[in-house]
């Protein structure tokens, strides 16, 4: 009898699926810990939690969960488009942003095309390429950024993407508004440009991006975004991509018709004005990395500037340090499938939990 | 300059998006009605609303939305595999069981390959096929129902996959547990039959499904599943698939990390073992029905009969009656769209809203 799954294309077969980082319950289980005292530092959330006016916004729609979600995301685009000076036809909502780089991809690659992507960039990108059949490239990354000239020159005839992450996950690195523009009018007119900002709300007001006034200039560029970081919505699963309404509309044939729960459009629209939030998080992200890498500095660890809301550190065996900090009930995220097994990525937590991690670092450097 | 879009695949650049039944609020928007007066009985949602144990569930874990969920679902899987005594390894998660098919057509089909599925059937089997490039091929169908021999006949060399809903959606038709059994006895080892069962919880005890009994022996059913019924979760999106181990491993590598969002998984979770809210919904069910097809039969309007928790109705000039409805505050679907153009679903609703149903379409008929 044949076994269907040899039947399955070979770009399915070998994908090894995106590793998450571990969660409190999963560890409170695997090591018999008290989940309550356990801190997770490991996937970039916002410590303070979700946006109060988010939570007033569920809570008034509690009655709705049993009807199908607006699949139009009617009002939570309007406020997007309203924000942000695009038309609503120019915004495509995601299940998460994850669900809108998937969604670029497959709307724009298949088995006769490539995607280019930094060394050390975001997993999803070389994921969301081979699930479609598509061949990634790799161009190689300068000081573990990225290389904007190695992106260029990486670029095939048959390149119809390229993937950037800006700020960088896991390096937090940061482009400037004017590399990147430099590099928008160098890529040929055929690529469409992925520039996924996830981080961006992290950013001081000077160093902000400006992709959305590059938004009429390149129907080519696709800025994504997320409400699962600094917003404090990871949970709820929502991100969006403004573009060209033509590319929009390419994205929204591939997007499932109800691919963001009501909930998630609810507390969106709530959350994407609560300035005092957004402030509250950076100045809090703010002093948490100068207290993270004052410690550092103490314990003599390297780590890479970043300019988001986590760190990459220098660590030697890193796999055996995630290791033994697990036992200390704090996780963080080894980053060995990044190409940095010598690195770990720690996110900035509450002013008490980056405290934890220095001194179970600390106590785990000594063991 | 290049327009990007014109490079998209082919296949990408033909679809037509999926139609979803129309909000209350973009009706109420559009025609200046009051929300609160207008009837949806458009989208086969649980007209009690929400299972209460979920609405506990999610008030619960409020305070969790800012994590990231758990990405392997752990408990819902664990709650899943008890109940249906089946292994974690053989379920897969959905955001919607909409996810699910997209994912077994991406796992399994290329544009090398085709899929069968029958005439008047679900809407998102064609366009799970057309998104990844593959060739669907329709059955015709028999009485609005499957026609098993014919889907047979339907299937080439290059068929991967064929789709089956049963009860069938959007006619209510069904088909016996003896011809399902005979179907995959004959249908080749490497051809994946995805059964879906959406609507399989307002089946009579004496005619539910025996799926699941099949799959220990089918290493190619896979057995799809929602919460978005009977459950009353359909804002939150949760679906899934049961399946061999191996043939759910595939599903999982094109899954993506965080589909299923965290209020989803736990509200599942808990109306999972909600056994009174499942038998309340169904008994309201069985009133409504009844009370649809006596109010049908004293208007002389022709229906297909329903095994599921709506009804096909034959009406003539379907779109124009569905306008008229509209003005009434009444929103039903019409379904020229899976090639019944004659025909409007109407779901069963509350009594209150049935009765307001039967009402607008007598006055809409007089009109």
């Amino acid at each position: 009898m044949t076994n269907v799954c040899d039947l399955a294309p070979d770009y399915i077969r070998a994908i090894a699926p995106y590793q998450p980082g571990k969660p409190i319950d999963e560890l409170a289980r695997e090591l018999g810990l008290d989940a309550s005292r356990i801190v997770k530092l490991a996937s970039n959330e916002n410590p303070l939690g979700a946006s109060p006016k988010a939570l007033i916004a569920i809570d008034a729609a509690m009655d709705t969960i049993a009807r199908y979600p607006d699949g139009s995301g009617f009002d939570l685009k309007a406020a997007l488009a309203d924000k942000f000076n695009v038309d609503a036809a120019q915004v495509v909502l995601g299940n998460g942003s994850n669900d809108v780089l998937e969604m670029a991809a497959r709307a724009f690659l298949s088995s006769a095309t490539s995607a280019v992507f930094s060394e050390h960039a975001f997993a999803v990108y070389p994921l969301a390429t081979l699930a479609v059949g598509a061949t990634g490239i790799t161009a190689p990354a300068k000081d573990y950024g990225h290389d904007l000239a190695a992106m260029l020159a990486a670029i095939r005839a048959d390149t119809r993407m390229v993937f950037i992450a800006n700020p960088n996950n896991p390096t937090g690195t940061l482009l400037s508004n004017a590399d990147m523009l430099a590099f928008l009018e160098q890529v040929p007119s055929q690529v469409i440009v992925v520039l996924d900002e996830a981080y961006g709300e992290y950013l001081p007001q000077e160093l902000q991006s400006d992709a959305l006034i590059w938004l009429a200039r390149f129907p080519n560029l696709i800025v994504t975004r997320t409400f699962s970081k600094a917003y404090g919505l990871a949970g709820l699963r929502v991100g969006y991509a403004l573009a060209s309404a033509a590319v929009a509309d390419m994205l929204n044939r591939v997007r499932q018709p109800f691919n963001v729960n009501s909930l998630a459009l609810v507390a969106a629209t709530a959350a994407l004005n609560d300035d005092e939030f957004i402030a509250r998080s950076y100045a809090l992200n703010q002093l948490g990395m100068r207290q993270l890498t004052q410690g550092l500095h103490l314990l003599n660890i390297d780590y890479i500037p970043s300019y988001a809301n986590f760190l990459a550190i220098r660590i030697g065996n890193a796999t055996a340090m995630y290791r033994r900090l697990l036992e200390h009930g704090v996780i963080v995220r080894p980053i060995g499938n990044y190409g940095m097994p010598e690195y770990l990525r720690v996110s900035i937590g509450l002013a008490a939990e980056n405290n934890q991690f220095l001194q179970a670092l600390e106590d785990a450097i000594k063991d």
